[in-house]
């Protein structure tokens, strides 16, 4: 008997999920995508890291921190032509899909390419940037750059850095030094293997004046030999939860003299004879920021997708239990329960992919009128995308574990990729801002503009729902469409927010300062930068669906919309009926609509993964397939990754002594056991205590 | 100019936060060990295992799969001396604290201990059992076991599996076969390295009639040179997650013969002849699972108490940001939103830990009471503890997460022992039934027991409160007390278990089948369980400080008790508000209570979490170090885990060819691009229209 395969298989079952979906997988896909090109681009991008060695995937779970390391060294040699011939926004496409596949490397090349670069760009004069420029610091070919700004002992705190650059008049050189170990520069990307420049922030000291934290720009080894230079210690600050391709280093200066001209100077500026020019008005950083967010927003929404698709096949082709009589086992994607787990995150992650497009747009016009903006529109913007970072980052982070656990045993497997994927994003909720800290800033941001609302201000899109009062006390129209939706969202978060300022400002009445008032309100400010960011991903996705023509690939986004929209006012019910939007009685209307909602996605589930557009050599998990055949892809890669090894490593030292082992102990045990009298005592008393128990079994067995 | 470091230290910020407690430390942490025996017990094996080499744990972060496997079999001989020479109550007390040191090894023990000789206590007969023991089963000399069960294509199914087990009358022996791919034997722990021995789970086929899944020991290796048996193929199925010290393997057998007498014949036996005798009743194998979940629910707790050690001991430490004039800046413990974030995962961490002592000792009773006890008071147990495993591994997978992103940055260093900690424990949430399913039979059985209920049968103690159905519509007296909160989830609970009841009677009478009827009612049955068990843990909670004598001990417990009971009343307010308990004003008051208990056990945190008991050994993470030197600490462990390379081991080949590279690209781009006409269209437009953006100064720039 060979291994015959129950009927239908694996590859069987999925084909027949895809045959005649009522839609245009192509078509939802740009719609997704946001453009054909994109798609189109994606693709290209796809096809060409697949051939190519240094992207290899499906080894990378049992390769070890140091292979890791040198495979992500191999790809900057394939990035860095691309990145000296592509425009901008082709290379920032190609980047993104790159992010997808391999997030150690997106911020390995990033640390070098958007960081170092970035800090140049948004801190050199024009004179300084070209001079760097001609070393070589665009093509990588003169200059790697590193970032060095947090600290062991700093991370959000920028202001507080303790390491220091003192200008030395005599020699026209700054003094970079850790005066002690808490300044160590910890977590720099790129410093323990790659970089031969950093661009150090450290607090300037001129004539024993302290003016803040600056940037100087210092070379960490000599580029021909890669010697590092006197003065600069660097250690490798090794295993990290995930993204181990990416060489973080600790960096010690040690009275590290670097010319005074490579300090930034575009904003202040230090003379031949120490005199400081500080600028009138604190720079804004807000354009940075604002791209880095917008490039997270994105990337949640395309690695939840992943993590989806993979889960979503998964569950189309795994059967367990058969329903009444039944031959064959239920496709587990046909349990209402496991529609519930996995059709509102797959609503999720459209719907933040939706806001991520619109967001990139938002960033490139605001990058195009930077200067000509109203500055608190720029603060709104600002804020809502702290807000969206943090709930974007986090709804990714859950929905790569739960697919994990849809999948099972299975999913706990490396091979299934969630392990690698969970590891590799969940430093997104963390980095360029803890979201917990962001969301904060968003909540103070709306707590404000909740104050501006009240004054009569005109407010900015994301927050003109503030400007009509009558929105507090709305009620539901028991239709449940989107627009009902969306004044649910709008009449919920106008409520939470109010409740943040007006606790703010009672704090600010008992004589607290406003720093002590907003730390009182947190939690409230939380709550309200928590509802007002949903609602603000389903009006984007909403405005997204409503900008489109009607088709039939449309209506599965607003079906897909309605979703999201409801199960998250399932997720957070309370604050609906709180505030008296929704009766109990439309609560349950809801709960049903969604369970309703997850059968009917159910149905086209996995054509709307297929639109996601994610390759196999992508997904990197025979679980996820494209073709179905989970079980003997998955049985090949572990076979592949694990071969037999021609001698049992430890059988003779370890195992053989224990197989052959007299228990002479069993006869005597009160000559060694060595326990104490007290523990001696207690333990009869407790065999007295348990005769008859599972004690007892155990000494009749003998 | 050395390193001084900022003041006062981190060493001495902690000192000072032991500074006279208003509790004694140890008494509250006999309280919530269960006895001073129990914690001194706790404390020798601490001791025993910081000292033994193989139990070395600064390291693992940096070991790879193979030598993990290797550090991980080390331990057996350690503790197969203890498994022969301690009470089975000493002994379990002590594979508790192992497992939260070592969840590779408690597993990779108990594959061997618990589950194979389990396997043999429950389906062999006496005579059988003895047989097995002689062989040296209980010693792990002679026999080394594992537990064949799932397989590819069946986990959750066991009824499901698809090895074969068909009886050859001639030869008296039973064929174990794998018919194809999917029904081999998956995920078997021990089996890639360790095993001799396999209990395998297999559909007993006796002359031609199939009689469903039972046991057969099955040799899979030569005891004295361990090459594998003729027809068995054994693989291994390599990284996982976490847990790789665990050699989990797959095995295919083709046509292996066992003796007639290696099928265990506790229930089903089957004669020389071929006559199959099957038992009247299907057994209950309620007891075996109920050991697991028990321990399970321990192992949340603790594992649990152990990552908020380090979070708490860590964010007393840790400072950020000065508040108003101040030159120290703040410890990040004393922000109400990380007061928020911490303070209510170390109350639930506590509730569940006197849940899991009740648990234990309610197993205890059972087991000695086993064949007395009412079979439905059985059942309700058993669901209680489905819902239980769920929702506390669910608790602790979560608290784990949330520690590590309040350590920031420093949370996704592997030596912050959080990656590790998450990696191991996230398997809990799936093995041994998937929580989700398991949260659905809690549903099912809280269903059933409301129909019980209003038929007017006297419920057991764990849903007695279904009994008074006055509880529907009960109301808070608005004081938040400990009985306040305690109806206030009685009320919720019934009329979220009445709900599901009532959805699960209308699909009936729509004509559905039971089956079906209660697929359709899913997800108000994940609800159900949801909030009964939550309120399950409260009430034990509860009842656990009732019976403590007053003390300051009991107080701080009260308080913690508080605490639980209202953040969760918080988190899930929607039912509460839905149901009538609590109004919007009252459940604006928990809110504020729950700020203000926050920071009430922010006073008492870090010698609360010393009464945790866990030493730094067991810690594992300079972050939760108990002196408080975390930064030297951290970056002692760093360097020592971390050496400099004689040599960079791949600047030549890599690193340096880029460096030195001219960028003759850049010279004439149309001749090395290559994309295809609408590509290069596409571009040209895009650079057209973003003309004056970002792209332009990269231009500008060269």
């Amino acid at each position: 008997m060979a291994f015959p395969r129950p009927k239908p298989t694996t590859v069987e079952t999925l084909a027949m999920e895809r045959a005649n979906p009522p839609f245009n997988v192509r078509k939802l896909s740009i719609k997704m995508h946001g453009s054909e090109k994109a798609l189109v681009l994606k693709e290209k991008f796809m096809a060409e890291i697949a051939r190519h060695p240094a992207f290899k995937l499906s080894d990378i779970h049992d390769l070890s921190k140091d292979e890791l390391r040198e495979r992500t060294m191999e790809k900057f040699a394939s990035m860095v032509y691309f990145v000296t011939n592509e425009s901008l926004e082709v290379f920032t496409l190609r980047m993104q899909l790159i992010g997808i596949a391999d997030p150690s490397f997106w911020t390995r090349f990033g640390v070098a390419y958007g960081l170092f670069l970035g800090a140049l760009r948004s801190g050199a004069t024009p004179n300084q940037l070209s001079y760097w420029i001609d070393r070589g610091v665009l093509g990588l070919n003169g200059v790697i750059g590193c970032f060095a700004m947090t600290e062991l002992a700093h991370g959000s705190n920028v202001a507080g850095l303790e390491t220091t650059a003192t200008f030395d008049r005599e020699t026209d050189e700054f003094i970079i030094h850790t005066p002690h170990l808490g300044a160590t520069k910890w977590w720099i990307g790129g410093a323990a293997s790659t970089a031969t420049h950093a661009a150090v922030f450290a607090q300037m000291i001129v004539d024993g004046k302290q003016y803040g934290v600056k940037t100087f720009v210092t070379q960490l080894r000599d580029t021909k030999t890669f010697q590092l230079l006197p003065g600069v210690t660097i250690g490798d600050i090794g295993k990290k939860m995930g993204r181990d391709g990416i060489d973080n280093g600790y960096i010690q200066f040690t009275y590290v003299r670097v010319p005074r001209a490579h300090m930034l100077m575009k904003h202040t500026q230090v003379s031949r004879d120490g005199v400081v020019t500080e600028p009138p008005l604190a720079q804004l950083t807000y354009g940075a920021l604002l791209g880095g967010r917008t490039s997270m927003v994105t990337d949640s929404s395309n690695s939840a997708k992943k993590a989806l698709t993979i889960a979503v096949r998964y569950a189309a082709v795994r059967r367990q239990f058969a329903i009444g009589t039944n031959q064959l086992e239920t496709q587990i994607l046909d349990y209402p329960i496991h529609q519930r787990r996995l059709m509102p995150l797959v609503a999720q992650a459209i719907a933040i992919g939706f806001t991520g497009l619109k967001l990139t747009k938002m960033y490139e016009d605001m990058t195009q009128s930077l200067d000509t903006m109203d500055p608190s529109d720029l603060k709104e913007t600002h804020a809502t995308s702290a807000g969206l970072k943090a709930f974007c980052t986090w709804a990714c982070l859950d929905t790569i574990d739960k697919c994990r656990q849809s999948c099972g045993g299975h999913g706990y497997s490396a091979y299934s990729n969630f392990p690698t994927m969970y590891a590799d994003f969940a430093v997104q909720c963390t980095w360029e801002g803890d979201n917990t800290i962001l969301s904060l800033q968003a909540g103070r941001s709306l707590v404000g503009a909740w104050g501006a609302a009240i004054k009569g201000k005109r407010l900015v899109s994301g927050v003109a729902y503030l400007n009509d009062r009558s929105i507090l006390t709305a009620k539901s129209d028991s239709s449940l469409t989107l627009s009902d939706i969306k004044r649910a969202w709008n009449c919920v978060a106008a409520n939470v927010i109010k409740k943040a300022a007006e606790e703010y400002v009672s704090h600010l009445k008992a004589g607290k300062s406003k720093e002590v008032a907003m730390e009182m309100c947190s939690q409230s400010r939380f709550i309200a930068a928590k509802v007002h960011t949903v609602g603000y991903i389903f009006t984007m996705f909403k405005e997204a669906v409503n900008e489109m023509e009607d088709s039939a690939e449309t209506e599965v986004l607003r079906t897909v919309a309605k979703l999201y929209g409801l199960w998250q006012i399932e997720e957070q019910q309370g604050y609906f009926l709180k505030y008296g939007f929704f009766t109990a009685e439309q609560i349950d209307k809801v709960q049903t609509s969604v369970d309703a909602l997850c059968a009917e996605i159910r149905v086209i589930a996995v054509p709307l993964v297929d639109a996601f557009a994610l390759s196999d050599h992508i997904l990197n998990s025979p679980l996820g397939r494209y073709d179905g055949s989970v079980y003997e892809s998955y049985f090949s890669q572990v076979q592949a990754a694990n071969p037999l090894p021609k001698e049992h490593p430890y059988f003779t030292r370890l195992i053989k002594p224990l197989l052959e082992r007299q228990n002479v102990e069993m006869e005597d045990p009160e000559q060694v056991m060595g326990l104490d009298n007290e523990l001696e005592e207690m333990e009869a008393e407790r065999r007295e205590a348990t005769k008859g128990k599972e004690g007892k079994v155990r000494k009749e067995d003998y």
